[in-house]
């Protein structure tokens, strides 16, 4: 390889930074995970729904806060109106100034790559009122796209697996998106992850207790949404940072210093006393721990008042699955009432969960949950002469029609060569006509595993292949 | 809609012009008919690959004709290198000359959307060598991006479903191609659809005997992949524009007007005599033609000596599947010995075919071949009261144990409008738990379709909702 990429260094064949090509195992092993997780949201009444991967600029902006614009992937405009927005570009200073923010390539896209999942269905939801049930319950499985710094594990192209309720306030709402989310992950053999739990309005009302409110509380949950990262310490020095006064800071103290577990709720009843919403999403935390306490994922529940979350558009309930003893993040989500009456201008009740694929995809391939599965075919025809070639041809076609999954081999005459491409494939079978067994009518049966060989009628080697397979007439 | 949309007119909820919502029926078919090709190309032991929906600009470029290049989707740059492209082209306008192109948003972008499943494979080709057995078949069904004006049944975001096989020389590889599509049609309930087959050495070498070389060669050939929207004169009116002389024009007149059928074999025999890749390209031709004569696609098989396809990468057989009823392109594809050596450096012979799902979904529509699946949940779990609520989520989740898909319903009290949502989603069954319900530990199971209802035991409810959908214990 390298010697050819010397010959070509002005072109890469690497994928994109933070991208990646999956070869057929992992193709194969993405599948299962996705079938598994489908299967679950299926089994609540979830139905599919897809969207492009292009949204309207107009449609991404002002949505995911002051890191998600910055992280947006932007496509540049086309043919005349690329050649508008560069002519203003390249306007005199006093005119492009007029414009304001010219230089920072403003103007110059029309379209964005989806970031998440959330805000297409928001617009999805306006855009087709009166389509659906006034409750609404949605999954995607798509990948989005994020311009981050690249690190392991974190990735500029992947999938997410949301569930997503919309036109319900009931907090039951929250119980069937946690329960479907961990019964995803408990298919797919998780069975160490917590689900930490928290209120928007519980986080605001505190923080508007210690005089933190508006534009100023937005910028606080920035920081303590870092809490995970940087500590108790950290959080504070950014609070300062971003310019909260020391009173204040202190006054967020105890939400700082909180208990993580259940216990939380008593903790914090008498400290939520005097602000309204304080209480009511302490309220709402405690009806969900209640619904959820016998069902499959009560155990795994934990209040978190200090989770944040970074995207703006959460109003209420938030959460966060992690593998603690892998300390990673699995799923993430919450509750956004106003999302949708952004784009529709009536405000529809929503929330939803998200399952990040790709650290599922690797903490499984860690522990080693993914099953050996027969994903290879069962039989390759060989080829034995150019004019044998459409003997072989017709033969694979033969083992197909029996329902087999047949590979044929294009080289005549190197017999050793596509034995060696049946191992590399992991086939059992191979199949070989020669001059012999044409004139005889016979197949040349050879199991691979063994390497025993025997020549047998057609009939015959469908016998001994699908009872190597077990595979039962017709029914696969 | 039309109010609520009043209120917010500078966001507009419509998807980008030429991409598509698919809401969940639509998303079905999607899933029916791409599990249906998928499983027909594992059947011929294609193996599956994926790579990022962007690629770099570099690996895309050049690639796929003039045409093919302004309709690429490009990625603006981000920070400090858009900062850099910009400063470039607000430069003075004497260094802007030097640098070349700026005014077209050159140096802007450095990532594009894949424009087809094809290039992305050459380059997994180049950089994986070592890591594929020699013969090395794959199938691919991704999204891919193109910024053509959008019409009926055109799109700008739309799925390939793309089969191919890299390492062989050998016109078998074009017959199982072929035929795994043409399986793929046929399993999709296709019947009636036709292959035109031809060559480029076929048609270059034609090209070369009427004088038509090099540069104008690949231009003549644009020309003439119109010939079935434009006619003969119509080419010939487009061939004189791109500058290829009378005297040519008259020199590729018998391909203008050459027989479709298999009799061009015959027919053009005698003209190719005096070029040798004429010739070459007419052998390769009759032999694929006589190895698919006894398989499943032999009798769909045209010659069409008049076939170009556009993409500039194709070197050998080339072909396209039509459906003449309703005269829509269903699939194309072809032969590109070279493309891999564009950047590994060695040429590694390659050849595969595409299927186009969106026409192919459009056709099965309109010709309702899709079947009527069971994939609404199998019964709605209602919810009475607040106090109930928690006894309604223990329901469904006991439903879902025993293997049944749940829908469940958050507004408590209305239950006239739960069953309204029921009907809505094609819900069959509906369980009510009241307080006397809940007292004697007993479900009222309503059936939708035929409005009885009966107040059982959870053991009889499960029975009767098992024995309607005829699901037996477990198994499903």
């Amino acid at each position: 390889m390298t010697k050819n990429k010397a010959k070509n260094k002005s072109i890469s064949t690497s994928p994109p930074r933070g991208m990646r090509d999956f070869l057929p195992l992992e193709v194969h092993r993405r599948f299962y995970a996705i079938e598994i997780i489908r299967g679950v949201y299926e089994s609540h009444g979830f139905e599919p729904l897809e969207t492009p991967s292009l949204e309207n600029i107009s449609v991404l902006s002002g949505k995911y806060g002051e890191e998600g614009d910055r992280l947006l992937f932007k496509v540049l405009k086309r043919g005349d109106k690329l050649e508008t927005a560069l002519s203003k570009i390249t306007a005199p200073a006093s005119e492009k100034k007029a414009e304001g923010g010219a230089s920072s390539g403003e103007g110059l896209a029309d379209l964005g790559l989806r970031y998440d999942l959330t805000v297409p269905l928001a617009r999805v939801i306006a855009h087709n009122r009166g389509k659906f049930p006034r409750l609404f319950k949605r999954y995607q499985i798509q990948p989005v796209w994020r311009a981050d710094r690249p690190a392991k594990g974190r990735f500029r192209e992947f999938y997410q697996c949301d569930v997503d309720i919309v036109g319900s306030h009931s907090p039951a709402v929250e119980v069937d998106l946690l329960e479907a989310a961990a019964e995803a992950l408990q298919a797919l053999g998780f069975d160490d992850f917590i689900i930490r739990l928290n209120h928007r309005k519980l986080l605001f009302g505190m923080l508007s207790l210690a005089g933190i409110e508006g534009e100023k509380a937005i910028s606080a949950v920035t920081a303590l949404d870092k809490l995970d990262k940087v500590g108790v310490d950290g959080v504070k020095k950014e609070l300062e940072e971003r310019g909260i006064n020391q009173e204040s800071i202190k006054g967020i103290e105890p939400l700082l210093n909180a208990p993580t577990g259940k216990e939380a709720l008593t903790y914090l009843k008498p400290i939520c006393m005097d602000n309204k919403d304080a209480q009511e999403g302490l309220e709402e935390t405690r009806r969900i721990v209640e619904l959820m306490e016998n069902g499959p994922a009560g155990e795994q529940l934990a209040i978190d008042p200090c989770l944040a979350r970074g995207l703006d558009y959460y109003t209420g309930a938030i959460f966060e699955i992690q593998s603690p003893a892998l300390g990673v993040s699995l799923a993430g989500g919450g509750r956004y009432d106003n999302l949708i009456g952004m784009f529709s201008g009536e405000d529809v009740p929503a929330c939803g969960v998200s399952l990040g694929l790709e650290r599922i995809i690797k903490i499984m391939e860690e522990l080693m949950l993914f099953p050996e599965v027969q994903t290879c075919p069962h039989l390759l025809v060989t080829s034995w002469s150019e004019e044998l070639l459409g003997r072989s041809i017709e033969l694979a076609r033969l083992f197909r029609k029996a329902g087999l999954s047949v590979d044929t081999h294009f080289d005549p005459g190197k017999l050793g060569k596509q034995l060696k491409y049946a191992e590399t494939k992991s086939i059992r079978f191979a199949a070989i006509i020669g001059p012999e067994e044409d004139q005889k009518d016979l197949i040349t049966l050879k199991d691979l595993s063994t390497g025993k060989q025997e020549t047998v009628s057609f009939k015959g080697a469908l016998e001994q292949i699908t009872s190597a397979f077990q595979i039962m007439g017709g029914a696969f």
